[in-house]
């Protein structure tokens, strides 16, 4: 089969290549242009796309694609609110996404944002590039000495949990639904995220979006925190009030924000804003204090990740072409 | 009984204070000042001093202290290469210095290193600084899919091995005193060095200096390792050959170097050189290397381990008092 890939990042090529060199029935090409009514022109012979989120897909596009008997689209990532899924089954499409790369690699971030916060790394490393090698004053914790609430334990929140106990660290969970039977049985489940404020020094979000959790963490939840309290968000901008985080920052409530998602990071994180103003006063306000961490939406960003996403797309459109079903099928 | 305490840093006064809480029959006075033959003369009625590695004490002062009555001398830190202990002995001081405070503090800053190697937090954290939110290149690896040789398995590897455990990394270690049960039981022992260096995409040093060993990280040894090796030292710097390192590092062959001591250090680490010039044009090299991360011998500085270091020298202090002996006491 013949598949075109777009939007190809750098980081990317090495994983398709890799993918191809295995493949050598198949034949993939790749650009790192989007997927566009124009370049649509030039597919002929072409019996799937592979592409992006970032890619908006109208109506017009499945109707170009299904013009040149395209009706294969492997999503390299989860998000899949970029198409329009009505005309996708109109025009008969197949589509499928990357619903789980790596958690591990989200999980290892989280770990690695709560060790830089316990370690005050914002300000240690500032010191340290003005050649002041003064220990004092940031004096750290060891996360061996603190408890940790994790919010949400489905497979990242699960890594999460491990990577803690292997440290030491005492953890206690929180999960709307009390699924795990594993964590079940060594007790750390709490009955309310209200005993999980009590009791943790550090509170990790490993929890979808929904309607429901916008803002679970808000004044009224901060003020039930403990002092010195470090958060970390690598999961969604959206369930995070930070104005009410920058007050309690402000108040000395709360220790640290460390954050790899941001509730207007959109059109912001993973571009260069480098010579022009931010539209967004409050994401400076965040990226100068030096008891925040702000790193822009990197977490699944590992070479492990990458390569799953590469491969898992590519995978999925032979088994649509083979008149497979794969895992990353999505029900149209 | 009444105690001296000499170079009390500010993170150490809310110990010294918890201590002196938990132990009204007891007086302790403090001062950030060094002990001097001066301050020596006001010392009437004092039992004993509490002193730190850095203040130089030499037969005048053992001998000003034992004309007060003084015979006590406790360390709050592991080093006694400050002490004429020759002189110590003349005068019938009793010594203690504090051997271990937190192996986990010390693990723990490891991991973390090895951890922001991997994410590449130097390049990624100055883009970001700059406005630059953009991911790549900066792609990270995961520390579960990495090989981590441990080189010395005493308290601080062994707790480095359990947390490496946590994450899913695979470990292999080496010591010259195969002596773990544990570690030979779960087979993550190798039988030499090189084999080590062969399998390792991590190496990291948990071992005194020694004769034997100085600069057992050299060009030869650098050589036999992996292409994108990641060195971590939070040992000691005379174990690493670092004009051999920026070589390496240089050459492509060694990704990351982080490190917590550097053979130099004395004199810069610890102190403010933000108005100096650098009297050392190596270690500038090496703070301004993106694949290089330096740290100023704080990997021990934790809360734990500092409340250790002051709680362990007091009571130490008024064991040899009561005339017992704590197992903090220095054989004179």
């Amino acid at each position: 089969m013949k598949i075109y890939v777009t939007n190809v990042r750098e980081d990317e090529v090495q994983f398709i290549n890799a993918w191809q060199e295995a493949h050598g029935e198949h034949e993939v090409a790749y650009t790192t242009d989007m997927l566009t009514l124009e370049t649509i022109q030039k597919l002929d012979g072409f019996d799937a796309v592979n592409i992006l989120q970032l890619n908006q897909i109208s109506t017009d596009v499945f109707g170009a694609l299904a013009n040149k008997g395209i009706h294969i689209m492997n999503l390299r990532n989860v998000g899949i609110d970029n198409l329009d899924l009505a005309a996708a089954k109109e025009f008969g499409f197949q589509v499928s996404n990357v619903p789980s790369y790596s958690p591990n690699a989200i999980a290892e971030h989280a770990v690695m944002l709560m060790m830089r916060a316990l370690r005050r790394t914002p300000e240690s490393d500032a010191r340290i590039a003005a050649h002041d090698f003064r220990w004092a004053p940031t004096i750290a914790r060891e996360l061996r000495m603190q408890t940790v609430g994790v919010i949400g334990t489905g497979r990242i929140g699960r890594v999460v949990i491990d990577i803690l106990q292997g440290f030491g660290a005492k953890v206690i969970v929180y999960d709307l639904h009390r699924s795990n039977a594993d964590l079940e049985a060594q007790g750390l489940y709490v009955d309310t995220l209200d005993e999980l404020y009590a009791q943790a020094d550090i509170i990790t979000l490993h929890m979808p979006e929904t309607a429901a959790n916008h803002h679970i963490i808000n004044a009224a939840t901060l003020a039930k925190m403990r002092p010195r309290t470090i958060l970390v968000n690598v999961s969604r901008g959206g369930l995070v009030d930070v104005d009410a985080v920058l007050t309690a920052l402000a108040d000395g409530k709360l220790a640290f924000y460390a954050l790899d998602t941001y509730e207007g990071e959109f059109g912001i994180f993973n571009a260069d804003w480098r010579d022009k103003k931010l539209p967004d006063a409050r994401l400076e306000q965040l990226l100068a204090r030096p008891d925040v961490l702000v790193t822009p939406h990197i977490a699944f960003y590992t070479e492990t990740a990458v390569s799953e996403m590469v491969n898992q797309s590519l995978d999925a459109g032979v088994a649509f072409y083979n008149g497979e079903l794969p895992s990353q099928n999505v029900e149209l």
